[in-house]
């Protein structure tokens, strides 16, 4: 039989996913599985967007432009500009989700063995990606206690060598929640310019901000234009998650030409979903206030019910819908696999998404979890029940 | 400003789009240009696919499982039963477009510097994936003399070195519309099995086969199980390019094991694309018959007209919707973009893709180009009309 790839084999398994034949066998035998692990929003999709793709025309479903079509390319620049980030049609490559953004990014910047520093705990699938790419992640530690702020710069600066081609930030966080302020953006960017470094931003959750907070982007920060490339989506925007529609935004026009060139490759972003993406823009404000509303309104709640969990630790966050909890257990994977296997309350469990899977580091996270809020609030409500009478009857190994 | 990765200056303009800045600068300037570079299908989308997307009736575009619905795949298990190819939904990964199919096995085979040998010209964006891979593309030469066919078992075991991990064919070809028998496959096959090699078919134009001939897959050859895999897409199938929906095949279940960890980390395919692509498989058979009974009187008709060109050599087709003539010139990048620029009868001017891009061997294919036949016949007669004109008054370089 011919062998796997040693890239093949150190693929990190989705630490969201890894858990799934335990949910499902969970089901086949009866329980109702209330999932805290994934960022699928039960938010409607504007309609403006689904009745866009209704109403097509189309006769031939045509490849669409290798970067997206150039109607969807400028409205995506009045978007940025209203965001007060100053691009143009030609700034953009649309992708095939952020994923694809990061992928393209990634390829473009860094060779086999290169190092991109990523503050941990981090979106599990950077991992994925490096991997494939054959790039090395160097993970800088941000602190539950700190509600995962950035890390002293000093760590930053310890952790470049040769090899360091970017820093990567998810703002606002998956699975931390947390937002940068302008003045850590700023500091980023310092790096960035003082040792040549890309800064890489995944602004997916730009419009998620609460508590009166607000978003600052790295193409806001001046002087950034040759190292600045924000990877966006609109999966969770517009809750599209399944249209896989993103963005690369760069002004460094030796990164979108060579972007591009990975672009070419695999043809054209998805047609369909381009329709809905470009119809999307379109969504009214209130739509925005209104899930902002029930998204900080669940995020009281959660955080309120959880502080009644004896001896645990929260990060609380002020963006996206994800938050990090700390609990008092030494091995979520273990906890989270028998909460499906061997825990009811009233027929029903809970599934969570281990945090070791979020982080680079060897042995970080293993007491953690991460929670996502896109769920409604009773639903919400019963599963920290669960998980707090779950803990009173809970062994570790 | 920070550097562009090495595999990012190395990543390949694709042959057939470095030419569009050209064709749209003609376009603007007035000139109608006939497209016989890029292979868009002009047949309708089967109407049961489109109505398909637009009665949709969903209200939150989630994301769909990382491998394909579970009713897509086993609707798509049946479709190949009926191809005589065995296998199941387990043994499928949906993917986005067959390019992330043939990405996720060459991550899957293959590390840094590994080789896949791939018989030339072959499809140009095989060269983009093995650069983003970081995988060398080992040619081994097809001649158009022979039309293209299999070159001689030993002129593969020539090439073969421990870096090897499998073989990659086109079949039906891109950019040959050669079709290999039956026999080819089995001796393929063999030095598969002799070598422990993956032996890796895209089908994508399994139906597009003419003069009676068969496709014969990988997956009909006994034995194949753990050294197969099919990359397979919608595209051409039921022009339906602009989906961008694809599959991985494979009885090898590591195989599928590890490509779904590639899988994971892009979460999902697009899910609009997955309706219409499930319900084009229910597209009847009057369809294909329609679309073959086309291909083969354009083919005929652009291989009788090509033959009026002096000094033209023509491998002659037997699937697909591609052909390629070698023309009595020195450098066909030139001319294609001579053509564009210059050239003009009544204000019209044709587009080919220069073949040189389709092969790996520097210097091979320079005085090709390869023809889309995708278009009207009219179209298609004036287009090889305009060639010939144009040749009459091409000066080389």
């Amino acid at each position: 039989m011919p062998s796997i790839s040693k890239k093949g084999f150190s693929m990190p398994e989705s630490p969201i996913r890894k858990l799934v034949p335990y949910a499902e066998k969970a089901k086949k035998n009866g329980a109702k599985v209330i999932h805290l692990n994934i960022g699928q929003p039960d938010i409607k999709t504007p309609q403006i967007a689904l009745d866009a793709v209704k109403n097509n025309t189309l006769s031939v479903l045509e490849y669409s432009r290798t970067e997206g079509s150039e109607v969807y390319r400028e409205k995506l620049a009045s978007y940025y500009l209203k965001n007060e980030i100053n691009v143009s049609a030609q700034d953009i490559i649309v992708t095939t989700g952020g994923s694809e953004a990061l992928s393209f990014t990634m390829g473009s910047i860094a060779d086999t063995d290169d190092e991109i520093i990523i503050p941990e705990p981090f979106y599990a699938n950077y991992n994925g990606f490096a991997t494939a790419m054959g790039i090395k992640v160097v993970p800088v530690v941000s602190q539950i206690e700190n509600n995962f702020a950035l890390p002293l710069i000093d760590e930053f600066e310890k952790l470049i060598t040769p090899k360091t081609k970017g820093i990567l930030i998810c703002n606002p966080g998956n699975p931390t929640g947390y937002l940068y302020t302008r003045e850590e953006i700023k500091k980023l960017s310092a790096i960035a310019k003082k040792h040549d470094l890309y800064l890489i931003a995944d602004e997916v959750y730009r419009e998620f901000t609460y508590d009166g907070k607000e978003h600052y982007s790295i193409l806001q920060e001046q002087g950034m234009e040759d190292h600045a490339i924000i990877v966006d989506s609109v999966s969770k925007r517009y809750s599209m998650c399944g249209a896989r529609i993103g963005c690369l935004v760069s002004k460094n026009k030796e990164i979108i030409k060579t972007a591009l060139k990975f672009a070419q490759a695999r043809l054209s972003p998805p047609t369909y979903a381009q329709i809905a993406s470009e119809a999307a823009l379109e969504t009214p404000q209130s739509y925005f206030d209104d899930v902002k509303t029930e998204y900080v309104s669940r995020r009281d709640l959660l955080i309120s019910e959880l502080q009644q969990i004896d001896g645990i630790k929260i990060g609380h966050p002020h963006g996206a819908f994800y938050c990090i909890a700390e609990l008092p257990i030494k091995d979520s994977d273990h906890f989270a696999q028998w909460l499906l296997e061997e825990f009811r309350v009233n027929g029903e469990t809970v599934m969570v998404a281990p945090a070791a899977g979020f982080y680079a580091s060897e042995g970080l996270g293993k007491n953690q979890i991460r929670i996502a809020y896109v769920l409604d609030k009773e639903s919400l409500k019963r599963a920290v029940y669960i998980l707090k009478e779950a803990l009173k009857v809970y062994k570790d190994q």
